[in-house]
């Protein structure tokens, strides 16, 4: 596989279990793509699932399972936590190697308009995807959900970017986009309670006057009695790790508390560690070229 | 390609470009088999090559190689800086992904096997391969060269591991074995003279009682007007970048230079710099499954 794409689409089905196998099953069944991961949700009765591929063969396996999402959930039955808003609810592109994010925003676009032509489910395209500014943020588009959407539709700046005027009856309408990794990211600090992890938070989050690409939130993990600054890098490339690790140590300092580990939650690609152990190291002129495994492709 | 080995294979001419050429012929043309690099040193009158691919062929590729290098370097003739004993002077196999120091290690006997019968060039296998202990230097099997060898072959102990106990009358005799890859790292030095960059180097490399797998030298360079510690990491897994780094700090110290920088020279394993992330941002329960770019193969 020379270029490869990922895909997170997010199904608004968590619990029949059968239904997410039968969604999923063309990314089981596409060559030149690969199921890396899937996860059901009861609470949020939602799943969630990672999958990789040359662009072709991925945007025509995303397509048959946005269809199959189609045929098998109705919106109309749906219950959970989480906002939802369409059977596929939101379909990210993300560029893993040797593929631009103008690549993945073009993927989105293709997508979308067969979505929208071949299924009669309205499209909005978002991130880098989008179309308008205020079509960015997935919070903005999801406000009202499904069962507002054939309200909203018919609102000033709501017309979708592909597909009917009308939601879909049962499909509801998706979101289709492109944006960078996400990396979860959470840091560990000794002897605190959740309001010194709050307050770290607050100060290195992008809200609070922080870093860019960050999004955290101060959490207590009852079962290890550990505080901890749970994080979301939305752009490693822009914000690096270390700047968020380095600088919750600053705020730590502030108020006698020790940082005590870090973890990364699910994947993360390698030039975010790459870049890390660059820093770290001081290295020099060092190139991604020099990692061995990057040339052997 | 799934399983990858790498072979650094050293050939005895580094002057006519249209030899060395011919020699890694086999590297560019076998399937399954690539060639990442390759150089020419006038003074050593030697050539270095790398050369990574799955087992079988890479093999095959070295073997057709090592048969090239025979029929077209005369040891009689050759003349250089570095010490060597043979056409194809030294061939080691490297485990990269999905192998084991035990593949490589077999390969190294299949291949000395063939070398000895079918081109009746005597073999040595050495480090990870030899089969006595005082065989595992390189340096020691080399010594006396090829104008010694005629003698060193009667010597006890010094029967070869394959081929006739005669060194080949004009390709000499080989070693051929199994190694870790090794990382050339320097670490650069403010406002230091080289008698501070030995002194470092002394304290931290195996040799002066420092870390087990480091091998080290302190040099200026004239044209940066810096001192450097340089060094080469014999094994990155059982010593770790990152501990080198820190302990030249640590020394450093001692004489109030700074430590300015650091720098990779050729290639690096991935895993050496993903360890260095995890030591410095204090990761925990960190898996190289994690990488994303891990579980796309």
């Amino acid at each position: 596989m020379a270029k490869i794409v990922e895909c997170v689409p997010n199904f608004s089905e968590g619990r029949r279990r059968e239904v997410v196998e039968a969604i999923i099953q063309p990314f089981r069944e596409t060559a030149g793509v690969k199921l890396l991961d899937y996860s059901l949700d009861q609470d949020h009765n939602r799943s969630v699932v990672t999958v990789v591929g040359e662009p072709e063969p991925l945007k025509e396996a995303v397509f048959q399972a946005i269809a199959l999402a189609a045929r098998l959930i109705d919106l109309n039955q749906h219950q959970g936590e989480h906002p939802r808003m369409g059977a596929a609810d939101v379909v990210p592109f993300i560029p893993v190697r040797d593929v631009t994010m103008a690549d993945c925003v073009s993927m989105s676009r293709e997508l979308g308009e067969r979505v929208g032509r071949e299924l009669n489910i309205p499209v909005y395209l978002y991130e880098e995807a989008a179309a308008m500014p205020h079509r960015q943020n997935l919070a903005d588009i999801r406000k009202g959900q499904f069962e507002g959407f054939s309200q909203k539709i018919q609102q000033p700046g709501w017309q979708p970017d592909f597909g009917p005027g009308q939601v879909h009856p049962t499909a509801g309408v998706t979101a289709i986009g492109a944006r960078m990794p996400l990396i979860a990211y959470n840091i560990n600090l000794g002897k605190a309670d959740k309001t010194v992890a709050d307050q770290i938070a607050k100060r290195i989050r992008y809200a609070g006057g922080g870093l860019r690409y960050v999004k955290a939130v101060g959490v207590y993990l009852k079962e290890r009695e550990m505080a901890q600054v749970s994080i979301n890098m939305t752009n490693y490339v822009q914000t690096a790790l270390y700047q968020v690790f380095e600088m919750v140590k600053v705020e730590a300092r502030r108020y006698g508390v020790p940082v005590v580990g870090s973890e990364i939650v699910g994947l993360v690609p390698a030039a975010a560690l790459l870049d890390a152990a660059a820093y770290y190291l001081q290295l020099e002129g060092f190139s991604p070229q020099q990692v061995l495994e990057n040339r052997l492709e």
